[in-house]
């Protein structure tokens, strides 16, 4: 009975992307015990989605070697809006919309499960595993396919009074000059300094004849072009691709540098797929140009550093999620 | 006795400009009794700048027809950076570094003083007595020679980890393309919508031969351009002035957008000179732009208003700092 109970203290977090899924199985400590990956493949329909994102937890389960009963809760971030049942109001990249993600998915597994913003996620793993261990003020500067922000204020994550701030990837930053955004502006930080930002750039320069080893990197197809190859291009000192990501860090630094304006935090924490991809490479460039633009009297102990958690950042969020639904 | 101990209730409110000093005095139910003005003439030295803020607390004091004894206590705003014994740490329109101005005035009074910084206080006052009254969360934006920005979050004003938050006027909207700004940057809202912005370009465009009543309306004394003028003018339908003000105007709604996007307040609220001279020429426009550049999610229900206290937000910021000090 009482190897039962302890077993029960189990949850597991799920981050939900646009082109992956990963799930965790952590322990009552909180100490990650199996960790699985499937492709979303969002384009078969969300029914598929809810599918899989439970496979995705079985596979977890079975390479923890740990029975379905074991699981007291599962956490998932998903990359859009969520109303306060589990369902998804709006997720752009995987093409939702009023569904009930939430519902669904415990129907499916038989578990109580939890959905919360990725953002919001990744924001509280930070905060209680990451760079924000211990710190009453910070910002969180998730860079991958989109860019999004999370606020720690005061001790407590601050979205607003409506619920939906932390939107810094749509702080204008080349206002008239700058690119397209996809919400349809022009120069938000995210159409000069995202993942996505990046890739349109340099598959521009590839269609303009420009060389670069990313086209035999992805085999001709520029659709495989993700941060890992872009670090790797990197690496081989390829002049296009360092021209272009050393761009971007310029701009995330001025992005940080307006929210330390603004803030004024103890620190600016850097995440997601393009920082744990080239974070040695862009820190450096970050942080000069966040230096560069934030005046005399607030960038004064202000720390700009990387989260430290790597890719798990949304699954330890979606476990933390877990655990306070299950109230552990 | 009654009467005295009452009127031990009244006090000043002092708001320190780099033109101007205003004083004014306020009664136990922070009714106004009078209100005097002089110019700063901060090229006189910071010890001249503290006899003409006392000289004009007595003048105010006269208008009232008050005593010096019926002071309980001075709030001053000052644009700078103020230590907790109400120094001035660094003051740059004054051209003042660590003045005790506080500690002198007060002895030059005989009656306690305190010093905030101005931006500071106008947001306290627009929290107590404008437009921010009722609300938990909200963001001032104060435009006048400089940009200056105050938040109220959960209720209380935040001013960050180390006291020096609220900087928008030095986000950067324009990277790469915009104007320098006097904090040695470019692009930074500051640079491009402050009324020393829009006064700027008015007198490159005189000096490059364009057509525009401010000519005359200054008597071709381009030092003498403040926002009066320039409303006039914009009265006038002066085109020169209506499209830099214009021009000035969409900037300030992208600084609000990005202010909105990442904090999702319940309202910006518009404060300083510029908005007291030209606030209903600006307004639309304001709004029009904010809400063209933040994404569809954080626009809804967010007020972008004129703080309704004109140019009394620093003297009332300054009385409820004295009132605080008196423990009133």
């Amino acid at each position: 009975m009482k190897r039962r109970s302890s077993a029960k203290r189990v949850v597991v977090g799920i981050d939900l992307g646009g082109t992956k899924i990963l799930a965790a199985v952590y322990d009552e400590k909180h100490r990650l015990l199996a960790r699985e990956k499937k492709a979303t493949r969002a384009e078969l329909g969300p029914q598929a989605v809810v599918k899989r994102a439970a496979d995705c937890v079985y596979d977890a389960l079975a390479a923890a070697a740990l029975p379905h009963t074991a699981i007291a809760a599962v956490g998932v971030g998903v990359p859009g809006m969520i109303d306060a049942r589990g369902s998804v109001l709006v997720a752009p990249n995987l093409h939702w919309r009023n569904f009930p993600f939430g519902k669904l998915l415990s129907k499916r597994l038989d578990i109580p499960v939890t959905v919360v913003n990725d953002v919001q996620a990744g924001t509280m793993a930070v905060q209680h595993y990451g760079a924000g261990r211990g710190l009453q003020d910070f910002v969180c500067m998730f860079i991958g396919t989109g860019i999004g922000g999370g606020l720690v204020l005061r001790g407590e994550q601050y979205r607003g009074a409506g619920g939906m701030g932390g939107e810094i990837g749509h702080m204008v930053v080349v206002a008239y000059f700058g690119p397209k955004c996809g919400c349809g502006n022009y120069g938000c930080l995210e159409a000069v300094a995202s993942r996505s930002a990046i890739v349109r750039r340099v598959i521009k320069a590839m269609e303009d004849g420009q060389k670069t080893v990313v086209r035999s990197l992805c085999d001709g197809d520029t659709s495989r072009i993700r941060s890992r190859i872009l670090a790797e291009a990197y690496r081989q000192d390829d002049k296009l691709v360092r021209e272009i990501v050393n761009d971007a860090s310029h701009y995330i630094g001025i992005g940080a540098a307006n929210l330390i304006n603004v803030l004024n935090p103890q620190a600016v924490i850097l995440g997601g797929g393009l920082i744990e991809a080239l974070g040695n490479r862009m820190l450096p460039r970050i942080k000069k140009a966040a230096f560069a633009h934030t005046i005399a009297a607030s960038d004064e102990r202000v720390n700009i550093l990387d989260s430290g958690l790597g890719d798990d950042a949304g699954i330890l969020g979606g476990a933390l999620a877990a655990r306070k639904l299950a109230k552990l």
